[in-house]
């Protein structure tokens, strides 16, 4: 397992690297199919962990945002960077994240936010760092006046969350900076109380590292339903949050959420 | 003019620096009575510029987020950090904002963006810059795929936006920052197509700064109603756009729009 750490913290050293190297340049971006937006440096990082994988790990498969390789019980899932469209304008919330799954559980995670050079792993069973510092989730209620909860919102959402944010927004403050995993490292280390994903369907990389590091410092990551997620199927959306707010939480979303289409027809 | 603004970009400067020396200490900020956060960092860059103004221009008066002074036709409105409650979480989207403010008129506004040390200035007819290059709103409409929108909401906002942004997110992106100060900045360099600031009742100091810079990189800055802002009375929230948008945003804002209290009851 620390191997598997070690070389996940390499892949996130060079992802820091690429990052900050493209950071301010101009006209590194365009647009995929679905109008999302791509930017050179994620490419680039997608392509060194399928060239890395395949020299150390030639019999693990990647699920990478950009790019794939091979099939595996053990598969690396990233997301080169999370947040490309906030990356792609200076705004400084992107980050890295990449996940060893085994047979559909995450085993190890790693976060790299490279504008603060903080780095977020964790290894099933043995607890959440930054920077090699302990860390946990909050124990603060929705309620309370420190409490800042995260949610996302797209076109291409899988699940319709307004409903959702507008009961919360009575009852705390509540952000959406353009990257979930940025939202996820945030609860994990305690500064936000929750982050709710609308999922992408048929797309898995996103949250897989902070799942970990979010439940390894102590809170919980399960589907919009409340379910238990396995990356290597779809895993429609996510609650991440601290113990305290879990509940009221689900309940609120099962009384208030959407599917998608509900809304465009 | 020129002298004004050479003052106000000094105060920037003192600020980037003050706001960059506390950004990672511990236990810094504290709960006012609104329940939203003040720093130690606010109150340095508020009680420094009340100092400056009572040296050179002691004619003058200051509006402040955490403290004000006199009373003139020439007002400083100054929010030392804009985003406190990011800045104090360690995300990198706070920024400050000085307008100098003449019966009502915004004549001087200066940003600044510590983190990416951008200075962003205006002088009334003369243009929007940063880092003295010029800047421009953008001419994307609101389903073109590079477009972004960017939106506030809080408890204690004057006006309740989520059916606003519900139809907003069938044609665009829209993310939330935390600082509708960073999301105007964005607006006036053409990196969003919009922000939304839905209010605070009987605070001002906010946008001063961003409604010239944006007006003088060719966008537009109104209440949400679509009127003339004064920031010398209450300026019932903002739509900042760029001239593309301006129209369609202000027909949605009209038939969603809710007065908080309606929700709250």
């Amino acid at each position: 397992m620390i191997e598997y750490l070690e070389f996940a913290k390499d892949i996130s050293f060079k992802a820091k690297e690429v990052m900050l190297t493209y950071f301010n340049e101009e006209n590194v971006s365009s647009y995929k199919d679905d109008d999302t937006i791509v930017t050179v440096a994620d490419k680039i990082i997608n392509d060194y962990l399928i060239e890395q994988v395949k020299k150390v790990y030639p019999n693990h498969a990647v699920y990478g945002e950009e790019k794939s390789f091979g099939e595996s019980d053990y598969v690396w899932v990233c997301d080169p960077i999370d947040g490309t469209a906030m990356y792609a304008r200076g705004i400084l919330v992107a980050t890295f994240s990449l996940a060893l799954v085994y047979k559909g559980e995450v085993i190890i995670g790693v976060v790299m936010d490279p504008f603060n050079d903080c780095l977020y792993t964790a290894v099933k069973g043995r607890g959440a760092y930054k920077n090699d510092k302990k860390i946990s989730v909050s124990d603060y209620s929705l309620t309370d006046k420190r409490s800042v909860g995260y949610f996302d919102m797209y076109p291409q959402a899988e699940y319709d969350l307004y409903d959702v944010v507008k009961v919360l927004n009575q009852k705390c403050y509540n952000v959406s900076l353009g990257s979930i995993v940025r939202g996820g490292i945030l609860v994990s280390e305690g500064k936000f109380i929750f982050s709710l994903f609308p999922g992408t369907v048929c797309k898995n990389c996103d949250i897989a590292a902070v799942k970990l590091i979010v439940e390894e410092a102590g809170g919980i990551v399960r589907n919009l339903k409340g379910e238990e997620q396995y990356y290597n199927k779809d895993i429609s959306g996510a609650i991440i949050s601290n113990k305290v707010v879990y509940n009221e939480l689900l309940e609120i979303i099962n009384d208030n959420i959407k599917i998608k289409g509900s809304y465009n027809n």
